[in-house]
């Protein structure tokens, strides 16, 4: 019952693109016996003549082969492009000149789908074709459809994600090991983990991109960048990931998160405490995890590594035979995969706005009525105390002394105020600092 | 946009049923939306009046009502019978007539889809019609479609499950309280989470019918009940959940088993003992957790609750929207969604020749040269011995000693003589406690 068959367009075939091209060729019987049609590479495309050589000569078949992108988005025979440079201007261009020459597209690529969400969506539904993206968050984990199909009944509460491995990796050398950031990113460079320049990583610009394509999926809504309060894990000292833990319980994780709360939508990507009995606190090193809280499915999570080249051509290959399906069929983009209508019914939160238990440390001076002042300023930004501990000084020459707390729910905005105003005070020694506590059931 | 209306017929409006159409009518507006056609109820059977008298009253619109599936399976109108009565012959008759009457299917009936895999996926495939199922297994966990898209383009190596919430919860209660299975049994039943009449849940028996049809997606290939070794967990004593952890570092899960060993499938349902460290062991009182171990997608875990009416009408409704999609498509059935084609390469591993690790208790008389017997029939019969630990007897009067041990990797048949050829000696007092250890990557 083989109708047709679905051609194929590489475009970049770095380690995602290479795996991917392997996995299609080591399961070809049994993607196209589950696809029900077969599946042919046609065209490859790199800027590297000998990377094109040794995957066109592992298809083993004939295929036409490229330097320019423009080849591949305008052969006539083409079926999907599959875009796979990264970067973002050219990635772009691929999409939306395929897009424009009739292709439906599998891409990878989070930072231009997340920047580019409406037109790039408002083009494939006008065109009637589809972009699947599964590869952009958590690599291999099936999070995207997921949200899309096996949770589509449901009203999205939250969203919780531990999204980006090199900080995860960062953070659990800091937690394991008590060493300093510095040497944290060291270690993950040294290990593959992180990349030369790791700005994006560490500062959360990565989570942010993956959070924006989730909450746009779960909200029917473009959740720009520009929506989400970002905060990376550069300033995280490994004093604080040692005191809540031993003290209070908890674990750090950069955690990108998305909630509703009374239809405002509150968005942001910074260092988070969790419960230390949580699942996400054994989420450890490279690996990813998202927490879905579906009004009827309740707290669903998924959990896998979110890096490397055969993790995202699982899923890469997954949109491909998906798509290859809908394209035998005639069915591509019949139905849109993205659908935007949903923005005008939903605001977003200020993050000032936005409300949540704190931990924070002051560096004070160990001198009478300190505790007083602090507290006295807390109460007047009613700020509400949940947990006080005092670490005695470490020798008797250091004047200053470690007072840890715990705050009750509170607004973003009366804690900065209240940090603002203690900060100025002659007893601080030392900036305080101040990190969210998210509670997710256990 | 909306072309059509899909028109659904529900039989069945216990829990499930129930929560399906609340949630259905509930969030109407947004799953029209995102299916791009309307979706209407048109039939309810039930053999309670008062609940067809109710649902149909929550609808708000005119709908047909029956006590007799016939009606609602032999009405031209509905194009999709979604089956929640529960049970085994009429269940599957309902199911059978309706893709007879062409229709589509959205079920939640495990034990009817197991035991009858080939004739009702034979019969949709020839009848061009789908019998969708995410329900079926980890109720709103959307694990079925992972495995049969998400992951799709993976050789599946092997499924671990904690796939039954019953089990789950009286395991949960017997390590925190260090109770007897009899009495976790009875807190459970309190509590709701096991029924009266707990034999299928604590015998395994649910969970063979969930790995059975977890296994015959992965494998495309029906794997029976009688292909899977079924152990459960009522002859569990607090004990040996206490030493496996305490000594070894082991929490015992029952758990379903699916793994290809050198192209021969492994089945099996049985309490085992997984690392203290690994995510399994968080899963606690009625939650499930399937893993998958894809080729190229790694380990990756599903997490949720598994069971509760909304969380499967979280599948059940996310089911029918997929479905409607199609049926408004006019593809509904093109491409099978279960196919069964790879029967034929794949063998059943004997569940004697299955190989593993495990834990054992000895209970034998406190007298020079017991630990050499014992372990000179071990070693006989090539076990080759991992861990020892014994436990000074509790009293001075009590003259029985518990050996515990644990082994490398064997043979279940190896280890089942030696513990029969160890059993039948004259210092040992009780029966040997025997548990497979299930190794799993952090």
């Amino acid at each position: 019952m083989k109708n047709n068959k679905v051609k194929l367009g590489f475009i970049g075939l770095g380690v995602v693109g290479g795996c991917s091209v392997n996995l299609l060729n080591r399961n070809k019987k049994i993607i196209e016996r589950k696809v029900n049609a077969s599946i042919e590479i046609i065209h490859l495309c790199d800027a590297s003549a000998a990377r094109l050589k040794q995957y066109s000569r592992q298809l083993g078949h004939k295929v036409k082969l490229s330097s320019d992108w423009q080849k591949v988005v305008n052969d006539p025979s083409v079926d999907i492009v599959i875009e796979l440079i990264g970067g973002r201007d050219i990635a772009k261009k691929v999409i939306i000149e395929s897009l424009k020459a009739g292709k439906n597209v599998v891409t990878a690529n989070k930072a231009v789908l997340s920047e580019n969400w409406d037109e790039i969506f408002s083009l494939a539904m006008s065109r009637g074709k589809v972009v699947y993206f599964e590869a952009a968050v958590c690599t291999g984990i099936p999070v995207i459809q997921a949200l899309n199909e096996g949770l589509a009944s449901n009203r999205i509460n939250r969203i919780v994600g531990i999204l980006n491995g090199t900080t995860n990796y960062i953070l659990t050398r800091m937690f394991r090991e008590h060493i300093s950031f510095e040497d944290a990113l060291k270690q993950a460079q040294k290990n593959g983990f992180a990349e030369m320049n790791p700005y994006f990583d560490i500062e959360g610009i990565d989570s942010t991109h993956k959070l924006s394509i989730l909450s746009s999926i779960a909200w029917s809504c473009w959740v720009k960048r520009e929506n989400i309060y970002c905060e990376g894990i550069s300033k995280i000292q490994p004093i604080d990931i040692k005191y809540a833990y031993e003290e209070f319980g908890y674990v750090l994780k950069l955690l990108g998160v998305g909630k509703n709360c009374n239809n405002k939508l509150d968005f942001f990507v910074r260092p988070c405490l969790i419960s230390k009995n949580h699942q996400f606190a054994s989420v450890e090193d490279e690996y990813n995890a998202v927490l879905i809280e579906g009004e009827a499915s309740g707290n669903i999570i998924f959990y896998g590594k979110g890096a490397g080249g055969d993790s995202a051509a699982s899923a890469v290959v997954s949109d491909i035979m998906f798509l290859a399906k809908e394209v035998n069929m005639g069915t591509a983009g019949r139905v849109p995969y993205v659908n935007n209508s949903h923005c005008e019914t939903l605001a977003f939160l200020p993050a000032q706005e936005s409300a949540g238990k704190y931990y924070l440390r002051f560096s004070a001076l160990d001198k009478p009525g300190v505790l007083s002042k602090i507290s006295g300023i807390l109460a007047k930004n009613n700020v509400s105390i949940a947990g006080v501990f005092q670490k005695e000084p470490v020798s008797k020459n250091k004047k200053a002394a470690s007072i840890l707390m715990t705050t009750h729910v509170v607004r973003e905005k009366s804690i900065r105020d209240a940090v603002k105003e203690i900060d100025a005070l002659s007893i601080i020694e030392a900036k305080t600092v101040l990190i969210r506590i998210e509670e997710m059931a256990v």
